[in-house]
């Protein structure tokens, strides 16, 4: 079995830098998972004492709060911050981009429109900024019938793919006097899609290896699914069946970008000691 | 010979609020034509005394000169200014938006992108305001290679076709921080455009009425012979050839938004009174 990796694949730049925040501030916890990999979070408790939590409410004055990689909202930050909490940053500079634009557009008079996941935290925490709201969509016919001003700002989940962004934008550019367009996907999402839109081309089998719950690696594993219809999404070794390289040549592997290199190596290895 | 007019055709609120101040304003020149419309130049000259001429130099000071519904360049205004120039502004206000746009881009540090023809009164008009100069491009296909800040305001001549204007938002878009696209294409010229696209469907002969050198004219003749092979630019009556209409039974006529209403029914009365 020969494996090849795709060209990028894995953790991102914020990625490695809330990793690097979280091993600096032991003894700490996190407001949501730092990331969305629970292998990850479970090495950072083991190794680095910091803890998880889904209550932001639990910390108290002299805490150190981590504030993970997808942000919170605005008013949670705010509540942190006023109770003495020792609040430590972890948002990806690529997602306080977007919170800093919904709230400039929102303050300047802008309908902002947000292309994302409404139940996605990142997503949560953009909408948090729009001092006056925003619109969370993930397809122009929500658009349809719906009352915005002349002058629209549109940001995207850092994690969508820009092809499903564009229809977005196609809708409204031509039915309102503005749209500021702001181009907040990220590169390295792009990147890895492209490696994987390259090496499912070629492979017989792909593994996109990432958290269930990960919407970067669901997109890795759609794409993939598009150019190899033996594409799996496993989050490691343990979700491995190895009837599934029965008659494979090529099995292309990519992982999404919440994946530590170490889960990555670990199914590799795996697969090598199974299939020759 | 049934005869049917576009449920939208003809002059435009800029065109017949240019030829009210024309009219207001007898003993003028216009500098570069008024409207893309010889005949109705002549009609201003004939019965208001509104010449025209195609060098602003040789207004002097105390003279009264019309800004054409196009719009002329900001250095040449100032110097008609400048000189002492009685100036009337007849510039559609929906050039005078791009005008705006295009300046206050320009100083906020914007690349501007101008969609429309670099040869076109109106485009140079626009583009003269961009403080630090724009490009102007008629493709996505211009735009390759070419070296642009971050930050882009893309501006559409306000009567080119919105969908080609997408082509055009659609290659900046994903490879920008922050795309602003301003809607500046006239809804007249839409209106004009749908009516005919409606019409040409079910014609059996497209009689498209205006000037040979309107832009906005020639795009309707363009939605019109993609529908109806029968379809035919004419300037006035002069121009029409009755064994066009040999054998057919539904005649659709629509006319630019320079084209006066007059000059539409004496194309109609001609018809009617040569064919059954």
């Amino acid at each position: 079995m020969k494996i090849e990796l795709a060209e990028n694949y894995g953790f991102c730049f914020g990625v490695k830098r809330a990793i690097k925040i979280a091993e600096d501030n032991q003894n700490a916890a996190t407001y949501g998972p730092l990331i969305h990999n629970s292998k990850e979070i479970a090495r950072l408790e083991k190794d680095f004492k910091v803890g998880l939590t889904d209550d932001y409410k639990i910390f108290k004055a002299g805490d150190k709060a981590i504030v993970r990689t997808h942000g919170i909202q605005k008013q949670e930050l705010q509540e942190l911050k006023d109770k003495g909490v020792n609040v430590v940053d972890a948002t990806c500079p690529y997602v306080t981009k977007p919170q800093e634009i919904a709230q400039e557009m929102s303050e300047k008079g802008y309908s902002v429109v947000i292309f994302g996941d409404d139940e996605h935290p990142e997503i949560k925490g953009v909408k948090s900024y729009a001092t006056h709201g925003a619109l969370v969509v993930t397809s122009p016919e929500e658009l349809e019938g719906v009352k915005l001003h002349e002058k629209i700002a549109l940001i995207a989940q850092t994690t969508r793919k820009v092809e499903d962004y564009m229809k977005v934008a196609n809708y409204l550019i031509p039915r309102y006097k503005e749209v500021r367009v702001f181009n907040t996907i990220c590169n390295a999402t792009f990147e890895n899609q492209d490696a994987v839109r390259k090496l499912s081309k070629k492979a017989d089998i792909m593994l996109i290896i990432g958290g269930k719950n990960s919407s970067n690696t669901k997109q890795l594993f759609k794409i993939s699914q598009e150019n190899c219809q033996n594409s799996y999404h496993i989050e490691d070794e343990k979700d491995l069946d190895f009837s599934w390289f029965d008659n494979k040549n090529l099995c292309g592997i990519s992982a999404g970008a919440s994946t530590p290199d170490w889960i990555i190596q670990n199914v590799i290895d795996n697969i090598k000691s199974k299939i020759s």
